[in-house]
């Protein structure tokens, strides 16, 4: 059975919502995973009382650190061994778990992933966080979604790769669509970076339709959506702001199109963002989950686990650096 | 009165819609200003008869040259003086007109403005687009929203005065809020070139409150929005795609939420986009403009115009040079 570890401590409302997202997520896909909380062991092991939990699809393992969520990165790493955040990727690295969840400080997570997992190919040298997002269609892959910043062309094509590949894996793309976000559909519109890795791609062997403008993204027009960090945190932030000035004007609309919308728009169903190119699986989820939000990335984990996305993600990229 | 010149052939859907929106501008906004629609005279004057138009308002300057919407900026600008495009801003050069406005080859543009118009002041390089965009509460502004691509740290600061002084006489915003477009609110967030604009803003007597992200300005907690004309043409376009997406989805919803959600968000009423520091008012619109979009175009232009945007504008980048 799949090992998920999760940072009990993790996100704004923890440790209230992450143990009540736990127990959910373990009632409603009973059987197929197992949950290891990591965190102050009393103060855990009391909140799933008082939720009336006494099953054997959570265990506890003791963490009693805290990390801040304004906290330095490689700081917190360092000097917060036994916090849940990096305890939870630690028995990943001791192969105790198989997916590492926390919702809580994102620098230090993707730092913890880097660190303590390590890059699956030595010649990738810059993993981005890979994010499904909403469109007007079908979900879709935005890569990077904001673990980089400045980055070289070089660079961009390694996150088309691996977003190809998990879009393939987890999304069920055959020959995903993969596009560069830009200012035109031109070739040479754009940052330099841009149209340099425009070039690029245009010589691999991935399915690479050129450049989508915003519309086009939210039209649902590519598979992949490859962009800097910067942007793609910008593009990121736009569809939940989107989907929340929505619901505060409207609320669910009451038609198939309106349910349709709340369930691919809310930002709680994305299952958390995947850092890609790793040697394991490092969900970072959103600092504002709530109990729904933390389920679905529990539910996700287990999904990129048990379909083996960093090990493939792996393989293909080492093809792709040889080839 | 005040007189605009406006490219007949200027768009997808040129002449007809910009024929039709000249006459609905002039019937909507009667006495305030006359309309010189520049483009094949012949073709122009039997539109209007078409249209049963017959009134004062409207004269025509023949400009039989074609600019497809594909071409090459500058070539556009110096082998087709007689084209719509560059007539309408060429009279304004010679003071026949106050306001030039094209819903064309937007490269073509803002090369005619540049070139025939000139900057309002010599140490402001690089003009940007600024464009008025839809939030949750009221409409801010965005620049650049893509004239330009790869701007140093110094020319983002630049944007932020133009578009601050934008935001006071269009907006009406008394000491506007002005924010970098940023991954995070934290200073030491995201690209080194934003890094560097926070630290020069910080400077400034603008009233600087920091990074917003995507989300805060879906909130609408800055009135001016600055980033590279990268980012802003993605965002841009994005608040489009969501607007029709809606629309396409829902329709226009019968609350009051509903029809103001309709009226800010719909890019028709946008009224096109400025370009900031010239000697002259240029108004870019939208490819797509329908006739309604035309009309809005023609009227911030004259509202533009009237303000004297530019020259204030102008004046200000000069105290700022100075200072």
């Amino acid at each position: 059975m799949i090992r998920i570890a999760l940072d009990a401590l993790g996100g704004d409302n923890a440790p209230e919502v992450v143990l009540n997202g736990a127990v959910s997520a373990v009632n409603a896909y009973e059987g197929k995973f197992h949950i290891v909380l990591c965190g102050p062991k009393e103060e855990i092991e009391e909140g799933l009382k008082k939720l009336g939990y006494n099953g054997d699809a959570i265990s506890v393992v003791d963490a009693p650190d805290r990390i801040a969520m304004d906290e330095h990165p490689i700081d917190a790493l360092r000097k917060k061994p036994n916090s849940g955040l990096v305890t939870c990727v630690g028995l990943q690295k001791k192969g105790l778990v198989q997916a590492s969840v926390s919702a809580g400080n994102s620098g230090a997570m993707m730092a913890s992933c880097l660190m303590l997992l390590g890059r699956s190919n030595e010649n990738f040298a810059r993993p981005p966080i890979g994010c499904t997002i909403p469109t007007a269609k079908n979900r879709a892959l935005l890569v990077d979604a904001g673990a980089n910043v400045d980055e070289k062309a070089s660079v961009l094509v390694d996150f088309a790769i691996a977003g190809c590949v998990f879009a393939e894996c987890y999304l069920g793309c055959e020959k995903p669509r993969v596009a560069l976000l830009n200012m035109g559909e031109e070739e040479k519109k754009g940052p330099a970076v841009i149209q340099e890795a425009y070039q690029l791609l245009k010589n691999t062997s991935l399915n690479f339709i050129g450049n989508v403008e915003g519309r086009d993204l939210i039209a649902g027009k590519a598979d992949v959506i490859v962009c800097s960090g910067y942007t793609g945190n910008v593009v990121l932030k736009m569809l939940e702001g989107f989907y929340e000035m929505h619901q505060e004007l409207f609320g669910t609309i009451d038609t198939p199109e309106g349910k349709r919308f709340a369930q691919m728009w809310d930002y709680r169903f994305t299952g958390g963002a995947l850092l890609l190119g790793l040697n394991g699986t490092g969900i970072i989820a959103h600092g504002r989950s709530d109990a729904k939000a933390i389920e679905q990335a529990v539910y996700a984990a287990y999904q990129y686990a048990e379909s083996k996305v960093a090990e493939k993600i792996g393989l293909k990229l080492a093809e792709y650096k040889q080839a």
